[in-house]
């Protein structure tokens, strides 16, 4: 934790569990805390007969307690389990709707998935992500956290779809820097409105030179060669 | 959104997320907003095998923040799906409950769909829209949105089911100019109390004519033949 | 609504729809309000395969707003139907229990059913209607509007399970003028407390002239023959 | 009721519905009111595919205003019905929690029962009885009212599993007045705590000797033989 | 209950029913008071079709008002039973929940079952607990209470997956007085903080000699050996 927040990211995205652990850091400069609100089985090898997602209980009382600066719940869609989907769009509204009063932001993160090698996978489709940023914008979402687009030259519509709410993009599963970097590049460019990733970062060999590369793209139109270079010439 | 709302309509049918962007829009003469207030997954091209509508939460207290004239719900019926008949009957005596104190005015939108080509789509029986209509009326409706019946001479029908409530006619499907205005008019001439038209406005070249026609139509009393021969002279 | 209002009945069962017409029409001398409260699947010539019953929202708030002197709620048996019956018992306990402190009276209809020849119609067999019954009264049901048995002379068995409970009998399909009055005098005369009769006051040629009929019967201990000639020569 | 009531028992077990009938007894030596809070679709001839046992709305607060000095609720435990076992576990907890703070002693019933001629019948089975009245008693029982078990020697187990609760027996189905005394004797002497019959009572040519003669076995530790020839004598 | 309160253990674990006991007890050093707050069907030689596990109703105020030191609640995870683990999940985070603005510590317990013999026994596999007491430490756990690991060498993961959360060791089934001192050891070098032992106490023959011996080990760092000779030597 101390290693991820001293990289400087503008926030890490943590369980009710894990959160204390942030809030505990000595310091003024801590990265803001994005709260994760619900738990889900749909991942794994070997994902149950019944998929569903629950909210924590109290959710958004529990991000106040842990002075999160937004919360973030997903809206799954699966393949032939509307009854997992309808429960995400419960979750969403629920959680809109107590944010609403208290000026909080939810970020909702729509993530498509399909039947995998081993459990499920991310569906990069670009007609189903879209249909999906659709439905989280006409929710009231602040943000959206959107896979990239396997064809990453259709983000621009995932952008669109949208509207007025800004798409941070997810990481997706491990690829190489210099892809990640490209990727970046390529979807800020056509309009995200910035980043949230995962294990390319913490399972990266430079968790904080990595963080900085990226944000550097992000935050200083750093390009994704310089980026990389930069990241190189720490190793 | 600047666009239609130049065009005049009376009021603008929107979700949660979609209406910040009226209230934001400059000016004194805005539409009026109609919020929508629940979600469906009946729509689209492979419906799935659980069907259902889910009220969005606090959906009444989202509809003041907003400043909406009135607030739609659906009432769908289709083939074999009670439960889904079940919930929306809910969600209608629900918002009932919540607005009668407020004096908030509650749209009921019947919908009868029936297995189509490709998903399910309107089914424009009288029999079936008039049993829907009586009992949204029953229900407490403070409006009635309605499909045009297949046979438009049997509209009078479903006006007489809704009693005292007022019944305004959905646009169905995208059709000409020539049809939409004698529908229009057709259905005014036995009692309906005005239009909500979606694709047909929307989706034309023109649609700050064609919302001008209908209007004239609605407002003015003037005949279909009149507003399509102003609406095609602005072509 | 006038027509009716003015045949003087002591009270009117209505929806929470169509009971504003009867609080606006004007004068002193209007029936009382028996609002329904429930709303069911179970009619109609082709029931669905999951039966349901639902309680209106708030449906008491409802009730005190109208100026309702009684509600009404089903309490629905249907072979194989166990969990229409659940819900039943449920709503029947939800109004009791909001009507307690409120003194408002529930009146409770237990309705057994079977299949008909085309979907589900009323089983007049005393047996299951006394079962019924004793359960309406074991409920709390202030008062209990029951069908009446295909064997007439059964009917004390059924005003004996209620109780205290004082028991109307419900007019059931339609029939001729004989019938209908000597059922009546054949009823009370086995200790129910009144009638509540539908189609056969609503659909009848003189709507105004049966409900005086039926009254005498009730209120006056005119016996079904006098009763028939009284209305017969209104003709 | 006014025979019941003058037979003197100590209390009187009631549905919400008959209770108000007890209040209404002038007198100041009426029996205490036990007032069932459960409905159960379970009995009968022919038991339906789902089985439920409903708690009756705010069943606690009835019991304030009937002024029941205990309430009570089965905890039905049939083969293949985890469902309604849940249900059951639910509604004793329910009603534990809303005691506890008034007071107000809550008599759990365990139930079991197995498939009989005719619907399902009593389970004396002594280990199935056992761990019901433990389950009960870990759930926070102020009174448990069990069956005799089939072999009336293993009742102790019973009184043992219940630990500091109190048992009291329940009659079970209709006996010869010996078998009655005689089992009554015998569970006495194994530790219940007190008796809890209906149809030995209720259904017996003289329920008042009936009751007297069984309170003097209770309350005076009047042998069996004795509290016969008592009854005997009154015939 | 005074045996064992008198042997000295920090904490004892009870069901609400069987709290009182402890409670009712004189003086000053009794031990703690670890709530349970769940039933479950999942125990047993036959276990049913559907499996569930229920929080009591009001399982914080019960724990208040028996002045509970800690709440402990079951997260049960069986082969195909995702329904029965998404209750836990909710029963967990309700807890967390409720327990947080009072300061009172949940434990929760992470317990993998497989099929056995009859009905369900204790899973150790290493991975599989690892997952689950990952899930209850993200969900907010205060105490973990897990199973022994069948390798107990891997026990450290376990440790390692509980981050900052203690982990205290589960009892598992019957077993000589010699694996269990070697087993406490054990556990406790690979971080474990703690035991909680329910059988292999109770069911000693000298619950006291053994509740003393383990309590050497896990306080005093006396070792397995000198343990059970302690142990032995009392006998």
């Amino acid at each position: 934790m101390r290693t991820l927040a001293d990289a400087g990211p503008d926030a890490i995205q943590l369980s009710p569990g894990e959160a204390p652990l942030l809030q505990e850091l000595a310091g003024p400069h801590k990265p803001a805390l994005v709260l994760r609100t619900d738990v889900a089985n749909v991942y794994g090898a070997s994902p149950p007969s019944t998929l569903w997602s629950e909210l924590v209980e109290d959710a958004v009382a529990r991000a106040l307690g842990l002075d999160a600066a937004c919360i973030v719940v997903n809206l799954l869609s699966l393949p032939g389990e509307p009854e997992l989907y309808r429960q995400c769009v419960r979750n969403v509204s629920k959680l809109r709707a107590a944010c609403e009063p208290l000026g909080l932001p939810v970020m909702v993160e729509p993530l498509a998935m399909k039947p995998g090698d081993a459990g499920y996978g991310v569906n990069g489709d670009a007609d189903t992500i879209v249909t999906l940023v659709r439905q989280a914008a006409e929710l009231g979402a602040d943000v959206i956290k959107a896979d990239p687009t396997d064809d990453l030259g259709e983000y621009g519509r995932v952008v669109e779809a949208a509207g007025r709410v800004p798409v941070l993009v997810r990481g997706g599963g491990r690829a190489s820097d210099e892809e990640i970097m490209r990727r970046t590049e390529a979807v800020l460019q056509q309009g995200a409105a910035g980043i949230v990733y995962g294990r390319n970062v913490v399972q990266h060999a430079d968790p904080a030179g990595m963080t900085r590369a990226l944000m550097a793209i992000v935050h200083e139109g750093v390009s994704a060669e310089e980026a990389l270079a930069a990241l190189t010439a720490r190793a």
